[in-house]
């Protein structure tokens, strides 16, 4: 078993696979492409991926599959007996998988680089600012209902469900470091920041982090 | 079984989630949220969903799912009898999931109204000209890799993934009648729209269109 996994230190959509592929225990090739350069952007990347987003996923037949999200629901259909990215029960995994696109679908693609540039270069003025102000709006909107979600469900446990690192964890856990280099202030979200602290302790999660990958520069 | 369906007509998460319980043949209650007046941000909607986006789904012992993919992930599992809208084989589903995601996530959400009302008051000028432009600008950045991959791929059908429609087809029939508020010009996608053409003749997806809702106006 080859997996070659086509992604970027700093993108958050690479560094939550890269925490579910190690949940899942699974070897994998890492090979960089270099956002900063174009390299998604142009060939030979985007005769795998037409999109030009990573990550993206090769397998062993040369199959490519794309969407973070998508490769995640692969894992746990491909490898059912390693351990589980969802837990049982359609309620239960419909709960993590709502979390988990919240960060996923509400935050991240709003707070995209070409999403976040497009807007700073039709408002003018100083663009980092700009960005600054747009991505933080967006991780407040969905984090204060986030936040009240696990702090007031009986669900929550050590991590977003239960006793055992998940899907949500792996996107929570990623956006977190995307946060940071924005500067967003997590003071008002407690509930989030420990799990944060307990998913950062497991070697699985930690090895994922963007300053620990051979692209990290 | 009462299914009790909180959403909004032109809504297009509510649009896609009505094609595809239509799709399993459940029946559901219509409850109108009004986005326009606000119903989806204030008192009693917040207390069934926090992040007070549509569409909800109550299911009958009063647990509530959100995230309109997280819901079509649950009817397949919680329905295993009915029509499924995810095909079968770990690849195939991975597939499917991929192309209902670059919808899903990378073009309904930067484009949702409260994105595109925030990006016009940041530029200022004539914001309906801005949000109208932002709106293309991102259809077209997803809808091109988008064809090319439809019109490639040997696993395209009469939808979009072989002769049985589901939850990529959900979310590409939703996404036209968006463009069409918006004016996307649609003449360079002649895969996506024979595949929207071919839905729009479906009952399941014909009676989930906007403008059949009971609280169109």
């Amino acid at each position: 078993m080859t997996l070659k996994l086509y992604n970027y230190f700093r993108s958050s959509t690479s560094t939550r696979l890269r925490a579910a592929l190690n949940l899942k225990r699974l070897d994998y090739d890492y090979v960089p492409v270099h956002l900063v350069k174009g390299a998604h952007r142009a060939a030979p990347y985007t005769t795998l991926n037409p999109q030009g987003l990573v990550p993206a996923l090769e397998l062993e037949d040369g199959t490519v599959l794309t969407q973070s999200l998508a490769i995640m629901e692969w894992l746990d259909e491909a490898y059912p007996d390693r351990p589980p990215l969802l837990p049982e029960g359609p309620v239960a995994r419909a709960r993590v998988r709502a979390l988990a696109q919240m960060i996923a679908l509400e935050i991240h693609p709003v707070n995209n680089l070409r999403v976040m540039n497009h807007h700073a270069a039709a408002v003018g003025g100083d663009a980092e600012a700009v960005k600054r102000a747009w991505f933080q709006h967006w991780v407040h909107t969905t984090f204060v209902p986030l936040e009240a979600m696990l702090a007031t469900s009986p669900d929550t446990g050590l991590y977003c469900h239960g006793d055992r690192p998940g899907t949500a964890d792996c996107c929570l856990y990623a956006q977190i470091w995307n946060n940071r280099r924005f500067e967003v202030d997590m003071t008002p979200y407690p509930t989030v920041t420990r799990i944060f602290d307990a998913l950062d302790a497991l070697p699985a999660f930690a090895s994922a982090a963007p300053a620990r990958q051979p692209d990290a520069g």
